[in-house]
């Protein structure tokens, strides 16, 4: 079955998705029978362009790798045409718009107002962008449940590693009273740093910032906003909990240095950035602090970049998940994974 | 929505399906608007019922408290009829069989013909079997898909911890190259102890036994022929493989001992029975044998009773999974996961 999709947004991720789509283009046909179609794209640096037959993937991506814009796919040197994405997403026929503009977590904008346009005219929504998620999950999936559509999120928290999907799927049945884990790759990669090679702190984090994990200004990062926004996205979507990201207790890992990490691994244990969600009642407290984990805890083991969520559940006990947490590929599968389970809901036969 | 069902076999697994089904009746009608309706039992010892207006759960569920017989549910010392389970499985109006007799690991039966039958008569069937799993995954897969019937295994491997449906939800579209795990909870519960507790193999073996986590004659689980099954399913359904238990290189933990696995520990090691499969080209190559993990490996943080699997895949690299591995209510899970599976699938609206 054919699936129109549109993107708003084409930066790295958007890129990611294409270039599985292009490598797997006859595998997800055999095997899913799943036949993507782009109709649509529009970025702020890239332009815009409207193509309901749809568009040659491979040509497009080799455009972009080129360094061109999107809108000079029909012809060379093409006067940028950037249409208001908020009328390219109402105009374009796309059975699914995937939103992946830049991430604003103080006021999810621009992407909300995106998300709502789509889900007003008919379109299915993924995105894997934090902002319209933590601040709006309620509204937003309220609109899409009052119009017979899905708005998914799994690369919101851990790229493409199975979150949402899980959940809802493999753990369907199962209450969550608690969720706990590992959530932002940078912190994890200097902690692990600090203890396995000895580095101090302000060596550790210059290290993630030359290996591209960290960015020029790692605040988001090292003081904990990032997890933030994923705890109170897990407490909001598996808890259902209505927090904001000022609800959650937020400590990052700047305050700890090599002999504090030297000590607790003495001692048997090891200093993670820990994101943790719960709920008591009607009561859910979230909160980011570094914790001093022994090392039988399935959280500890989890080194570098990599992300683990655990879920505490009534029937099955504690189920831990562990993979990438972030990356060009791994976050457009969490596209492609979430698109893959609309195109399975609406083909489904039996 | 009504799912009509009928157990095939009602020992632990489906007294702990039956006991999730009372606890849980009122939450899995509101959050997944499922109302399981028990329409037929069989069992071996505990006799037949057909009760096509749906049996009393609770009721049913104190009568086996009491050592009593599902055939008594109507009258009290009522003579037991055991009506063969191919014949009721054929009258009974049951949407789903729940196959739960005992596992033949060398013919499959009598559960294979059970499905058959209930495939050939239009019932979905889910199992927690791993003898027709491990043997004639490929038959019964396929005389399902004739009929337009799913036939569903997640009990087969780590009980109700999501490995099935988490490839077919939250991995889908990724092709997986290799499968590797703990999947026997009886012997990483005595690999533990052996390691933690400095226990000898034999001590280890007997506290084990005592606990109830290895049978009196251990051989399956200390030998790998357990793993050995689980192992060949994992091939077959997730690597599209035709392998048989005797393809499997197999080597059990009984050469193991104490010294071995302290010399292990301070090399910064840990011994542990892997089961791995993995595919080259068109060939796949299955073993299970003890194997020294680095202390990095997520599997090797696995400890006491806990399974855990890592899938290794295209898109995603490494993901893994760890949870329970047995268990009455976790097994029972297993079954309930399938069913509901089904039930979306059929109730899927959009």
């Amino acid at each position: 079955m054919e699936l129109k999709i549109g993107l708003v947004g084409c930066g790295t991720v958007g890129q990611g998705l294409l270039e599985i789509l292009d490598r797997k283009r006859d595998y997800l046909k055999d095997a899913y029978g799943f036949e993507p179609r782009i109709v649509a794209i529009t970025d702020k640096l890239k332009g815009s362009i409207l193509v309901p037959e749809g568009l040659d993937i491979r040509k497009l991506l080799a455009l972009l790798a080129g360094g061109k814009r999107v809108d000079e796919y029909f012809r060379e040197g093409a006067t940028a045409e950037i249409m208001d994405p908020l009328d390219m997403i109402e105009k374009c026929e796309a059975d699914v718009i995937a939103e992946l503009t830049y991430t604003d977590i103080k006021t999810g904008e621009p992407a909300t107002s995106y998300i709502k346009k789509a889900l007003r005219t008919g379109k299915h929504v993924v995105t894997s962008n934090k902002g319209p998620a933590a601040l709006h999950y309620g509204e937003l999936s309220k609109l899409a449940k009052q119009n017979n559509l899905h708005f998914r999120i799994e690369g919101t928290v851990m790229s493409g590693t199975p979150v949402f999907s899980l959940c809802e799927s493999g753990l369907a049945g199962n209450e969550i009273r608690e969720v706990k884990g590992i959530l932002n790759g940078t912190t994890n990669f200097v902690l692990s740093k600090m203890e396995l090679e000895g580095m101090e702190y302000a060596e550790a984090l210059a290290l993630a910032q030359k290996l591209g994990y960290a960015e020029a200004d790692p605040t988001a990062d090292v003081e904990g906003y990032d997890a933030v926004a994923k705890i109170v996205i897990l407490s909001n979507v598996l808890l259902g909990g209505e927090l904001t990201p000022a609800d959650v207790k937020r400590e990052g890992i700047t305050a700890l240095n090599r002999g504090l990490i030297v000590t607790a691994k003495e001692q048997g244990f090891r200093y993670k950035l820990i994101a943790q969600t719960r709920k008591s009642g009607a009561k859910i407290e979230a909160s980011v602090s570094p914790q001093k984990l022994p090392l039988s805890d399935p959280l500890a083991g989890v080194m570098g970049a990599q992300n683990a969520l655990t879920f505490d559940t009534d029937l099955m006990g504690k189920i831990t998940i562990q993979g990438a947490g972030a990356g060009k590929i791994e976050t457009g599968y969490s596209i492609l994974s979430d698109i893959l389970a609309i195109h399975r809901r609406l083909s489904a036969k039996f």
